[in-house]
């Protein structure tokens, strides 16, 4: 089984080139998109969105994302082996977010001229590349086969949780359409949290508690919970937290247990 | 093989989270998408529209249909058995039409907790309870082992036709881009039509022909045909028969043979 | 295998009904989407669209295209047998540029009832004509079956090109989101090309270099190069083409050796 996801939109033919790359290569493949109307070029929505759904597949999935800015340039292609299944994509830090969630176990490039098409275009190695990765992969080669292993991909802020005197330090990765504030922090690691934490966000560092649903949340405060993706997540119940705390995407986010 | 239906959209995570469960579940189910793209909680036109579809796919085909704005209160889930397939998702009226064409057989809630993920949220139980069912359905097992049977679905206004004092009195489901009005009424159900049917709507009663095809009307005069969604339709070739009868969708409508 | 594309947009239930007729005759079938967000009745832009995706799907796979502006008139119904598999849509043209790239063998019409509908509507032969004989010929039904061969398949301007004393004579298929001009010049087609050409457009003749890349074009000056699609393109670094040399779809192009 392979996932796609892309910035590609749905108007243009691009996703059907991956897929027919794909279905010529591994005729069983099994295609589900996850989304192709991420915001051009936003690495970071797309990681986002990647991890919320790549947990819901079956083991031994290949989820292949192309947000590619950098196409065409020195930025190495990579596909990750994680203890689920496999990503593959640019090494732009898209990846990252869903391939931590599944404990990552090894790095490759994507290097091996057999295992991409024979004409290697700079502008559209989705096709070319990642593509032919993912279906040989969801084959059965072995992820070694692709090229040399590396340790040091690249991880945006946004892929960055810091443990520090007893704070979690991350990034706000998405505000919602209800204005709940998610975090890039995992909801699997806050095993310290009992009750209230203390979240320094745009302003003054201010008290929440810790609960397990919107409901619980009182009149006009906001609430800490994991969300149905896996991160940590500030919500106002029928109301947009990011709103009333001033806070976007993007914007630094610390939460010590108190 | 499993259709889907909702408001979600295409540029979120949530109907491939929706295909990652089921493909989990069951990793042969073959998954075909109506629409995701229904104004958000417009039950009727998700009814309509599942009920156009659904005629066309094969017997023993699941449909699963998430329209759910009261996602999380008291509001049943139930799976409906029909003569050809099964329809899963909200008892709030949703299912009822595209059911109701192919003749409902029983109603179950779907309550056994082994047919749904382990944690259900009150959020998204499109993911966590319809979509593990469907893929169940989907796997064989039988309909009674869901939950308790019922007899008193939901069922609005769009689902309701009488036949009262030989008038068929019924709903306009939609206007589609033609301007052509669609009634909640089966064509299967108008032998009774020989040639002229009175028909009410917004204003005075009118006359209109019955025909087969838009052609067969006379220049600016309305035609009653059966549409290719199999529901009584009034047309005017070639212009808007809801602009110049004033109508809209969920206006009443009487059909009466004369 | 079935490839679709289609102007239908993604809102209404016309592709999933198509989906499900498919279905209905040939369960095995797999389905893969090109576009359905085609500008509703623009057959030169699906013509492209489907030439550029079809070369990426396997032998043997099935490309239905349904951009249908004469639905229900005389146009006729097409079946096209290529060297690498086989097109099914309108005789309007929609298929020609596709099938061309893969060599034409046979063209037949379909209008033997026994591969359609039982019945045929005159408003969506998508659905009713051309779905079935995608399915049938999935299924290895021989296309001769499908009714009388026909040799004057619809050619419009863009799937011509004249080869005239030493100048290929086309037409702008495209312009992309880059400003890239993009002929209806088959890349096969240019062994002649050795260095430098004269292009004909809107205004004067304008010599221009053939390259491999876009980054081997100089500063201002325009490259002809051989697209991802296939086709000739005439494209700027880092600029408009198309804005700097005054050109639209649908404009004659002439390029000569020199």
């Amino acid at each position: 089984m392979i996932t796609l996801t892309s910035d590609f939109g749905l108007r243009d033919p691009y996703v059907a080139e991956m897929k027919g790359v794909i279905l010529t290569i591994n005729p069983n493949a099994t295609l589900i998109d996850i989304t192709h109307e991420i915001e051009k070029y936003n690495t970071r929505a797309a990681a986002f969105m990647l991890a919320s759904a790549a947990q819901y597949f079956p083991e031994g999935t290949v989820h292949l994302a192309v947000i590619d800015p950098e196409v065409g340039t020195q930025r190495r292609a990579i596909g990750i082996q994680t203890k689920k299944g496999f990503f593959v994509g640019p090494d732009n830090g898209v990846l990252i977010l869903a391939a931590q969630n599944q404990g990552i176990e090894h790095i490759y490039q994507l290097t091996n001229p057999k295992f991409a098409l024979h004409r290697v275009s700079s502008t559209f190695q989705g096709r070319d590349v990642f593509a032919p990765a993912a279906a040989y992969l969801d084959k059965g080669v072995q992820p070694a086969e692709f090229g040399s292993e590396i340790r040091d991909p690249v991880t945006p802020e946004y892929a960055r949780v810091k443990f520090i005197g007893g704070s979690f330090k991350g990034e706000v990765l998405d505000v919602d359409d209800f204005g709940n504030i998610i975090t890039n922090i995992p909801g699997k690691d806050v095993a310290f949290i009992e009750d209230v934490v203390q979240v320094e966000l745009a302003g003054a560092p201010v008290k929440i508690h810790f609960g397990k649903t919107y409901a619980q949340a009182k009149p006009k405060e906001p609430i800490l919970l994991v969300g149905s993706h896996g991160f940590l997540e500030i919500a106002l119940n029928k109301d947009s937290a990011a709103k009333k705390l001033g806070v976007k995407a993007g914007d630094r986010v610390a939460i010590t247990g108190i």
